[in-house]
């Protein structure tokens, strides 16, 4: 499994991935699932991804090859005028990566994978998207300011409850640190280390950029401290009688 | 969906079950989901229910005729001398519900249910079961004192995390209700009412038996305050910094 999620804040975006994959309990193997591209000061691109590992593989691998060698034909994630058009581009190479992958005939879930896209290019704002293996998406807006894929119940209720749309980048990896962490504690297909990227609107760039590795004392503070911190919660409530 | 969740206490066992029944998200009903059996003082058998409606009305349509109308071939929860027995003959039941259910050759998935077993017969401990559409079943044990089935996952980490065997009957309570408040925010199927039962090992008897309502002040509070009470919590974690 895996666990992504992807916030649209005030000041921009902050993304955040564990880097655990498996084929079943027994076949467990760590892969990046956060990938970025960004010329400073332009524009930013972070793209993260669960699902099919080959598929989500041979996506990045083509947005990778297409900044590099450019054709006039296929414009590259550099290129293209606005976020909304590098959704649609990355879309159709999902939808193609799937199709191309699927014996014909068969059913094609296996190979499906769906992707968390956030980006910036100057002069707009940044821009969420969830792309689906269909190859079409939404987009994050005021009602709806975050996205999760993969193993996304456990960590949900943390988010819909203390997410803020005016907090600051640290607070939301703190909240995410937290979502993680009972993701983390709850199913084995989620784990650590985790990446994140910081999107600011601001300057229109990467401005942080880590992994944060179960050894992280920050992290083993979060963890440890949340048990503690939800006791106490449970206890501040009013007592039930029969 | 559904979400049903027993807890095995050191003074007895705590069960809660909510009350909606989907067929698609356009058609939505209220059901009991869990049945309660007892001679005070000697035995006492609850059971919670998820899955396919006709599937487990007929397995408690079945155990209250045995009841009814005992014969010596067939012996009723009243009369089987353990609660393992009592397990094994629902599941057994279960089992051929499905089977009857399933048209020959077909996948019986369909017409899966699954159940949690509480009960407690005099002179023994109370006994805490999941038993599964195949007929089998697991028993609650001190690693793993709770079981949880419908849609477990948003109402985990809680349990996980403030469970604790010594608690009492009230604390138990106000736990599953924060426990089902998760769920019930996060998924739409499932849904208020919430049923309760308590079975008292000193006494050998469902305690406390009752309905929470959405308009239940006590409920209120809880449900209101959990949110106030996480945000605190979060708030009371130290702060990440870059």
């Amino acid at each position: 499994m895996t666990y992504c999620v992807g916030l649209k804040l005030d000041r921009g975006l902050v993304l955040m991935s564990d880097t655990r994959t498996n084929a079943g309990v027994d076949n467990i193997s760590k892969f990046r699932k956060m990938f970025s591209w960004q010329v400073p000061g332009e524009r930013s691109i972070v793209l993260m991804t669960a699902g099919n590992l080959a598929t989500t593989q041979a996506v990045v691998s083509l947005i990778g090859e297409r900044v590099r060698h450019r054709s006039a034909s296929k414009p590259s994630i550099f290129e293209l005028p606005t976020v909304f058009q590098i959704a649609k581009e990355i879309g159709a190479m999902l939808k193609d990566t799937i199709r191309d992958s699927t014996p014909a005939g068969q059913e094609a879930e296996t190979f499906h994978s769906t992707l968390i896209l956030g980006g910036q290019i100057k002069g707009s704002d940044p821009r969420l998207f969830l792309i689906y293996p269909e190859g079409n998406f939404i987009e994050a807006s005021e009602d709806t300011p975050f996205f999760q894929i993969g193993e996304t119940k456990y960590g949900r209720p943390i988010l819909v409850r203390a997410y803020d749309r005016t907090m600051s980048f640290e607070d939301a990896v703190k909240l995410l640190l937290v979502s993680f962490d009972s993701t983390i504690k709850a199913n084995l297909s989620v784990g650590l280390p985790v990446d994140f990227q910081v999107l600011d609107t601001a300057s229109v760039s990467l401005q942080h950029t880590g992994r944060i590795s179960a050894e992280d004392p920050y992290y083993r503070t979060i963890s440890e401290g949340w048990s503690d911190a939800l006791r106490s919660a449970f206890l501040s409530l009013p007592p039930y009688s029969f």
